[in-house]
């Protein structure tokens, strides 16, 4: 087919996530390798945002693709029933990577389905029901996934699931009061939560499902010691911590799991994206010994066609490997470190940002009108004007990829990323910050 | 890895779907083909259920396998909102074999969230907040699919959505009123479901969701008439009509889509399974022209990291072909024809089977006590003693694999299965089926 023809055909018969289907108007890729992909007239564009911050081992990664077919050839599918050489290696590769409390996985096809078990098995774990989940957050859009996210892609699912309750995460750069330090912040949050907890009733309470790190709302990483404290009031009133890490895991905050930075053990990790960088879809739910010894005897009610595709399976050994073997943790401290700093040096030039936030290879910019007021770039939810959409077209035009969301855009390259590409993709951010400074 | 560690390590990291983890005894796959897979010792097992009900094309078809290769061979994975060749060649195929109102497709990773999705663009499009959905249904496990599904594995799932609601369905072996013909049972149903319609509030429906024929309840087959009454129904009312056909879709029942059965046009169809026969997994939802219009300047609010899949769309792609080119069709249509004429000779010889119902290779016995009381084998939710989970046993050790769900049994084998393969293979379920008799 031409680039036309797939263009014109995707758009006649596909519907496209998140938009109004009228007005768009794809790119058509032809080839990809490492950080780049390709269109059918050969522009490179430079994967910014690793596709949705899943291509954790960029593009076209040779022993994936190796490992994929190598199991084709195999089989492809076996239902979960089965003893299959790949869904056994994995599992326990997933469960060695993990804290020792860790015990069992049990896989899914991706993020959203990857939550939705997890909370399914704290509430057959707990016998209670409330889950609380925080604003600015998103878990998936499926009903019990969407009914955790705690922004507008929620609005579809509601009148929402009952006993799902929300909290404020530790958004401290937009916080109502200026806290002296992170301990302050810390205390601040903590404090409101166990008297939310409380006044929903402790008992009452399977979970508290949080993105380690947040992501798509905006890299909002947590204040020294917020996780301990959360840890603590699960602890006290036996309520399942869940950390959803399907963003933030394998490598992308350079850890494995960003829970890790903040020396806690969940009870329950939902992951995906890194775990096969998405070349074949895989997500899942680890659960703590103790929750899985629970389900020795008593049924656990999950399943899906799916569960732990064996295809899916070989392409997640053959990443965790490569993770491993080509050091890309260390890669992250090392290229994070110079992210970090340009980030900074940027902020320092350009009037246009409010806040940047950033760990290992995972960082946003927030955008403002007016530093000193913090108002944002464009109005919550509004954009009447497309001026987010457009500083993304600029970027994309210029051929830096990634995507905004409200007043930030994401920056989250691929983690084989090396120095050099990073300066080179960032002067094109920084010529176009400066065309954003001028509007304001 | 050896059998043996290959079941060992599975046992230990691996969570199971609906089963007590602490007594499993899984079959270590070494190879598949066809309608065999083989354990590491050479033992053949022939299969009866296709898996899950999703293997249509049988194990290791080399068409499938060479395209995904392929596709890996360019590139695994690109965001959905890319055009991409598998995508757009794979959704104009989809539409092209459905009903001439359709309009486009929008892909997920399987079942489930196939249903979330279409639950939500019915809800979005109507603006209206009920959904209808039938008591012995599985439509998934996720909480939008699974407050879909009428039987227990809902359960834990609940406290429920707000809006949905259960009606019955035409389960016409067992129901209280003995109905002169099928005509005079679609009455009965359709006058109910229009009263239920009216007292539930019309307006407020946003859609009916029913397995066009439902699966894994029991292969149950609507009367004569019943889907054009449902058709009916949502077009006096503004209600859309969702099949799903996630099980029976993609050649099962002798059609590519069981709704073809029936003279009706959905408008909107969930699918799976069939569809890349899981060897890579993908689910859809394709809508109507109008609602597919409706999107062009509202936002659709569907998303998922892997919707579309480019490798799922490959293998999708390879897997539509071969359905044409191998005349799958003719075949189930053949050789179903030979296994609804085996299962009426069982049923004139073994006591012990109350109904059979079948269409194309898609069928179930149902087990009873008393054929003139139609007491089941095991009483609905409860078989302590493991009766079922006893005669799926005697014939997976005979080398027939498939499953039960409550008192019946599923008979579904791949549509490739010639006739001499069925009349093999049956010939064990007619021996195991003598065994049942001598209990009752
Ligand atoms: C933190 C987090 N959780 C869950 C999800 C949902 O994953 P998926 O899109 O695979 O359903 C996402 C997707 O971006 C995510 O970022
Ligand atoms: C009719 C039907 N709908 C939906 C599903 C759910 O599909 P999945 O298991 O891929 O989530 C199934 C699974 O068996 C099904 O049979």
């Amino acid at each position: 087919m031409t680039e036309q023809e797939i263009k014109d055909q995707d758009l006649k018969y596909n519907l496209h996530s998140w938009s109004k289907q009228g007005n768009l108007n794809p790119i058509a890729v032809a080839k990809s390798e490492g950080i780049y992909f390709f269109d059918y007239a050969g522009k490179r564009y430079t994967d910014m945002s690793s596709q949705l911050v899943n291509l954790n081992l960029g593009h076209s990664n040779k022993e994936i693709v190796a490992a994929i077919k190598k199991q084709a050839d195999q089989f492809c599918f076996m239902a979960p029933g089965y003893a299959v050489e790949s869904r056994s290696t994995l599992a326990k590769m997933v469960i060695d990577l993990m804290p020792d409390n860790m015990g069992k996985v049990f896989f899914t096809n991706g993020g959203a389905d990857a939550n939705e078990n997890a909370i399914k098995m704290a509430r057959m774990f707990t016998g209670r029901n409330k889950i609380f989940s925080r604003y600015r957050s998103y878990h998936g859009s499926t009903f019990g996934a969407g009914n955790l996210t705690g922004e507008p892609r929620r609005y579809p699912l509601e009148p929402g699931i009952p006993g799902f309750i929300k909290f404020f995460d530790p958004y401290v750069y937009r916080e109502a009061i200026n806290f002296a330090d992170e301990e302050a912040a810390t205390a601040f949050y903590i404090t409101k939560l166990r008297e939310q907890v409380l006044y929903e009733g402790a008992d009452n309470i399977a979970a508290i499902v949080m993105e380690t790190i947040t992501g798509s709302n905006g890299v909002i990483i947590p204040p020294k010691g917020y996780l301990k404290g959360v840890r603590k009031i699960c602890d006290d009133y036996g309520i399942m911590m869940i950390c959803d890490e399907v963003m933030a895991g394998f490598g992308r905050t350079g850890k494995m799991f960003a829970f890790e930075h903040f020396d806690v053990k969940p009870d329950i990790v939902s992951f995906a994206k890194g775990i096969t960088c998405g070349y074949v879809q895989l997500g899942g739910v680890a659960v703590s010994k103790k929750i899985a010894a629970y389900f020795d005897d008593h049924t656990l009610l999950c399943g899906l066609t799916y569960s732990a595709h064996p295809l899916a399976c070989a392409a997640g050994v053959a990443a965790l490997k490569y993770y491993k073997d080509a050091h890309i943790l260390e890669n992250v401290e090392k290229v994070g470190k110079v992210l970090g700093e340009l980030l900074e040096a940027f902020k320092m030039k350009h009037p246009c940002i409010g806040d940047v936030r950033y760990i290992g290879l995972f960082s946003a910019l927030e955008l403002v009108k007016n530093r000193q007021t913090k108002e944002p770039l464009v109005a919550y939810g509004q954009d009447p004007e497309g001026i987010m959409g457009g500083i993304i077209k600029k970027l994309i035009g210029k051929g830096f990829v990634t995507y905004s969301h409200e007043n930030m855009i994401m920056v989250a390259p691929p983690l084989i990323i090396t120095e050099n590409q990073l300066q080179e993709a960032m002067t094109i951010l920084d010529e176009v910050l400066y065309s954003v400074d001028k509007t304001i």
